[in-house]
Order: structure tokens, then sequence, then C-alpha cells
């Protein structure tokens, strides 16, 4: 599984912080580095903050375009320091872990950090499939790019199973998976009649989306789900037919 | 619980990486930092890589030696990169930060980090409680020091519960409020038919309750939940009255 991730730096100013990314990287298995458009690549700085990673930094690809570096993955995640009105699935680190570890092998995925100062921009966050956000200190949450690397890192490794707090061997439901769930819940929610012109449908899918984007959930709880929705749905059309019938 | 955390550094050889630590620290809610002779110290490398931290850096005590940095704290924690062979209790960063934050309020707990190339001494390691442990690649896994706190750092804030996914202030629901959505959703179950005498209700229960245990409910989404469950119980049942107004 690690070796499907690529992490992807989007416009580095500070070559130090390439380096603390690459030694964040193999600390925790991971050694597909994608840069774009570094200001300053290679660059001793980042050798020395790679401090015996540079085998990495040799293998980094520097491309010309976030689209090039993505170009070959199914799952893009977007690092992103705000909390966004972008109606976007939104996972923390180790959710988002989670997630890429029930992903079916071979998947490619790429996560992708943004500039030091202003993140990525809304553009590039709207080539993602998930925002990703690290919960910190609100009165100073920039967290410096190697550190947030290594927590996504981090969480990625214990995921994988080679540290001793994660869930190995938990089948997740995949994006996939999920989105459809997603898509049956909100219909549903309108057959019940609880989803209607009057209330606001994109919040409370949101809110919804949040509590079982975080839940973890295994690729047999969705069946789980989506046979109450189904249920539901019968039910309301059902007792309709059952009273045409009874009548 | 995080004001009762301190962090102490012995002998840190590179200025850059006390205020890394710093900015690590700050970003996860942490304050109290205490460096035993540190080689270079205040220094500018350390404010620039602070990056508005220095207000941690500025109250910093800067002491003799490790006894005095741990002089007034209960419990100690010693980062250790090696498995020892010390029979000393090991824990992980997430065990380490439940345990922290299972203790009485007012605990002073201190977590002590080495050297960048030689850690902490067999007799550093002897004056704590227990030894704290970074799962990482072992062929590559002497993590950057600001970069091992930042990991440690981040479990204490989400085990402090300041991490659902960036909601500061958020009012999670209650075990009554769990409890009474749980009563409520297995009502419903049997309303829409999806529970009866043929399906094991205790196992899907159990399942649910995962699911929904582990989302870190707010008290607002319960009611939006429990909107759900009334919705799709009225038009159980509704439909019915509806077919037979129009009947």
């Amino acid at each position: 599984m690690l070796s499907d991730i690529r992490i992807v730096l989007v416009e580095t100013t500070h070559p130090g912080n390439i380096g603390g990314v690459a030694r964040a990287m193999k600390n925790m298995g991971l050694s597909d580095l994608a840069l774009v458009l570094p200001k300053v690549f290679p660059s001793e700085q980042a050798t020395a903050r790679a401090s015996g990673a540079d085998d990495l930094l040799a293998a980094a690809r520097v491309v010309g375009s976030l689209e090039e570096a993505i170009a070959d993955c199914q799952v893009v995640i977007g690092a992103s320091a705000r909390l966004r009105t972008i109606a976007w699935p939104e996972l923390d680190p180790r959710t988002a872990a989670a997630r890429i570890a029930g992903q079916p092998e071979g998947t490619r995925t790429a996560i992708v950090f943004g500039r030091e100062h202003s993140g990525l921009t809304n553009e590039e966050l709207e080539r993602c499939h998930y925002l990703l956000h690290i919960a910190s200190n609100p009165e100073f949450s920039s967290l410096n790019l190697a550190c947030a690397v290594q927590i996504v890192a981090y969480e990625l490794y214990l995921a994988a199973g080679r540290g001793a707090a994660g869930r190995p061997g938990a089948a997740l439901a995949d994006g996939e998976q999920m989105a459809s769930f997603f898509r049956h819940l909100e219909r549903t929610l309108h057959d019940v009649g609880f989803l209607h012109e009057r209330r606001s449908s994109p919040s409370i899918m949101r809110r919804l989306r949040r509590i079982f984007n975080s839940a973890q959930i295994e690729a047999q709880e969705i069946h789980l789900l989506r046979g109450i929705l189904t249920a539901a749905q019968h039910s309301a059309a059902g007792a309709g037919i059952r009273n045409a019938e009874e009548n």
C-alpha cells in the first residue's frame, strides 16, 4: 500500500522543506515524491535536511503542473489548512489513511500539499477527490510543511499495519462505495420526505458526509446501511401499496 | 490537559530544531518548553524556524540538567528511537496520549526528547516512568526532532478532544443523547420493517453503535439524525394515512 502513495508538493519555496519532506516520507516507508515547479531544486539545503533520504530526492519527479503530477492517480487528496465551504468530503489524516488502506491494491493515490504560505488554490483543490485537514490550534494553525507530511505519513504507516496502533485487516469501504452510499442516502431522504424544497439539502448532506466519513466504515457495513435505506424506501412506498390492496 | 504537559529537549545541537519544536508545540496547543544545555540558544535560526511561536521560545526555561527540568513533574516519559532491552513500559504516541488524557487534572507530565544523533542515554531513560517509541521504517528510523515532537503533540491534541476535524468548541452529544438516539434508531428499524424476527437485532445494533459512536457526533447532529428517523417513521405510517384519505 505505501508504495502506491505519491506525495506531491506544489510550488515549494524553501528547498530545506523539500529535504525535510523526503526524510519524513522515508521514515514512514514512503518513496514516491513529485515536485510541481519547486522554486529551488536540486539544492544543498534539501540534501542536508533529507539527512540520508537523498535517494528519494534523486528519484523525485519535477513536473510543470499539478495535472502532470497526478495524471496516473485514481485518487487525489488535497491538504487544506482552512475549512472550506466547498462541499468536498473532508478527511482527517487518520480517516484518510484508513480509507487509503481500504482501497484495492494498486490504487494509485496522490496526496497534494500546497505552498508554505498560501496552500493550494481553490482551482487546485477542485482537482482533488477529498480534502485533508489536520486539526490544530485555531490561533496558530499553519504547520511546517515537513511536519504536516510527517503526520500524514505516520498515519499511513500505522494504517498499513506497520505500527501497533492501526486497525490492520479491516477492509474499509472505498471512495466509490461511499459515493454510492451518499447518493442512495440522499434519494432516500427525499423518498421519506425529509429533504424537500424548504430544507437546505447541501448543508444537510455535508453534515451527513462528515458523520459517515469519519466513522471509518467497513465495506460490509455499507451493505448493512444500504439495506436500511432500501427498507425505508420500500416502507415509504409500500405502505401505500399495502393500503391500496387492503381497500 | 495540554497545559500540564512539558516538552523537554536534552542537549539539542541545531538551534533550528528548537524553533521547529516550538512551532510544532504551538500548532497543537502546547506551551511549556524546557531546554537542557542547548548548544546554541537563543538563536536567530531558532526564531526563524519558530515562525511565530517565538513566545514559546521567550518563555522556554533553560536548565543545566534533566533533573532540574523534570523536578516538578509526576510523570516522565522518555522518547526512545531504539527498542530498548530495559524492561520499562514502552508506549506508542497514541497510547501515551490516551494515558496522559486519562490522568487526574493537574498531573504534571514531562515528555523528554534526546540529542539529534544519539537520543537519551540509558541513565537519562532510567529517570523516566515510560519510554515512548514512534514506529518507523526499521531501515531509516531516525526522525527529525521537530517532526518527532509534531507526531507526539498531534496525538496529544487529539487525545485532549481538540481534534474532531477542526471543530473547536463543538459540543459533542453526551451518553444520554446517544442512548436515546440508539433507542429511536432501533424503533425506527422495526417500523420500516428492517428489523424483525428473522434478523439478528443485537448484532445489527452492535454494528450501528460502532459506526455512530466512532463518528464523534455533535449534539446538534443528533437532532438532525433523529429528525431523519422521525421522517422515516412518519412516511412508513403516514403513507397509509394519506392513502386512506385519498380513498
